[in-house]
């Protein structure tokens, strides 16, 4: 892919820093692109090098999602902003079922950044597309003076294809669904806050940052019927049950015993004021299905490698106040309600 | 759209300020896009409020663009950044012969942003997307503290649909074919660098901005055999040519006397000591196709509102070294080669 001959000498990557004019639009630019944009992302369709992507696709629906990343730090235990830009747009488009094919980068540098950190985010954003089975098609880079950004954001937005068969949706949450988890809650959060923080706890407790379209796979394949799949990403488990009470008019009752958390998610949580149902996953889902399917919805998702621990955690009742509800574990009842304030800025 | 019963007051769209909770998750980003965000860009896709927005294509080519937008200031004569940012991945999407259809948002806000500015910026997305004929389908939003941004980034990315028939990239420019541009140039770079120079004209120069979907389908209908198109933007007709001229493996010869540019243009480029062949343009495109069309394509082009100042301004050339060439007014040869520096920072 280089056309290293028309530079003059090649892009330092390991002590070379983001300069005004990697966002020109001029050779600084297009030498950035070809030497670590294209050799990192390679494939026909960014090859082509036009402002576009253009691919095949069947008739039928399409889902498109995007997320604009500003994590901070950047690189932090299990992950760094490079994956998480895959791993977040990949998840939003496969909540609805669909199989993610293609992927959109738009970076926003600041200059001075590191193009040696550059180079580690774009390898990793690389790795996770191939392993979540998408292609990184095209995209855009632009440079903001240095103090008018932080280092690197990046939006990534996603396209796939809904197999036939399926409507997983908010709106299609019925009284007397069960709502599934796919595993423990909180570890992306508290891996970001115990960095920020400077914490240390005996074990590191790592991001669950990773893609979820293979778990989502397997189960609408056995279980076509699920109601609605979401990731709790910001906001948490909290937010995510409120906005689907919201949008199907439904009220929610969950059991604190059922809901995974790792012990020492838990105790840091406790350390740092925390309520794992607030904090952010970044490679768990939400399910909702007919009560009937929710046994086989388990068994399938806990055979899967990303869903061993995935338990039943409630019932959507009715409740026209839209009021999510949780037994706790002393057998008492609280509210869940949105967090109204800021908890965990800048988490994903 | 609005379900207002669930927050306590309304958000204060006149004296308000982006807050760190805005971002969040919780009740507050919840209620930024109710009040804000869906009352704009109210559409059958977005009103669902999944991560995804879900919709039909026809079988065939898609095809998919995204820009992340970070100019400054955010407004200026003839546009601001949220009409920018639907022009410029409509028109990256256009270039293609697709006819654009959906639109993804993703927001960046810095801590303390004006929520009137937001305002302004998301309803003039909704005038632009409404123009150019796309709904804005799916989105989302960041908040960063104050210092870490620069008021209001936004990424955009767009889908569209090819008609059957055509096959525009830059790989198939080929020697012979003339090139053509819709219109004057060096409009949009430099109505910005006016007004960060603080430079007044007799008359105001403005931008450019505009999304050029129906010019496209006007000339791919009479014209289905143009080899290219692409809208030069940041790095202006330079660029744009140089790149074409690497990607097909070709040189380029195009003639000064035949470029169109507006007297107080040139007058300000003078006055600024920028040249409007590198200057970017934000609603102007360049089309390459067969010698033997080129005035059948010029024809439509005028005939078309955003066309009306098209031109023939030269032609693609045998060159193993892909130079592009001018033969200036005064009869002499130059290089147009591209710019190596920073010419104008954050100008889209």
């Amino acid at each position: 892919m280089t056309k290293g001959s028309q530079y003059s000498h090649r892009l330092d990557l390991e002590n070379g820093r983001v300069e005004m004019a990697h966002g020109s639009g001029g050779k600084a630019m297009a030498q950035l692109i070809d030497e670590l944009f294209l050799q990192a992302f390679s494939n026909p369709w960014l090859d082509k090098m036009n402002d576009q992507a253009c691919f095949s696709l069947p008739a039928g629906r399409v889902v498109m999602a995007t997320d604009s990343h500003v994590i901070s730090p950047l690189f932090f235990p299990g992950g760094d902003i490079g994956s998480l830009s895959v791993h977040g747009t990949v998840n939003d488009v496969a909540m609805s079922g669909a199989v993610p094919k293609y992927l959109s980068a738009g970076f926003i540098l600041e200059e001075g950044f590191a193009l040696s950190s550059l180079k580690q985010l774009v390898e990793s954003m690389a790795h996770a597309a191939e392993a979540a089975g998408v292609a990184i098609v095209t995209g855009d880079t632009k440079v903001v003076e240095r103090g008018k950004g932080d280092g690197c954001f990046i939006t990534t937005t996603g396209v796939g294809v809904v197999p036939e068969g399926l409507n997983i949706s908010g709106d299609q949450v019925a009284v007397g669904d069960k709502i599934l988890v796919s595993g423990t809650l909180g570890d992306h959060g508290v891996a970001i806050m115990s960095l920020r923080e400077g914490l240390s706890f005996e074990t590191t407790i790592e991001s669950d940052s990773q893609s979820l379209q293979d778990l989502v796979a397997a189960m609408v394949e056995v279980v076509p019927d699920i109601s609605c799949m979401r990731d709790p990403t910001r906001g948490g488990l909290a937010a995510t049950l409120n906005e689907i009470a919201q949008s199907a008019g439904v009220g929610m009752q969950i059991y604190e015993a059922q809901i995974p958390v790792k012990p020492q998610v838990s105790a840091a949580c406790e350390f740092l004021g925390l309520d794992p149902l607030y904090v952010a996953n970044e490679g768990k889902l939400i399910a909702f299905c007919p009560a009937d399917q929710a046994e086989q919805l388990l068994a399938v998702m806990r055979e899967h490698p990303k869903g061993r621990d995935a338990a039943i955690i409630g019932d959507v009742t009715e409740d026209s106040l839209k009021f999510v509800q949780m037994e706790t574990t002393f057998g008492g009842k609280r509210m869940v309600d949105w967090i109204n304030g800021e908890q965990l800025p800048r988490i994903c």
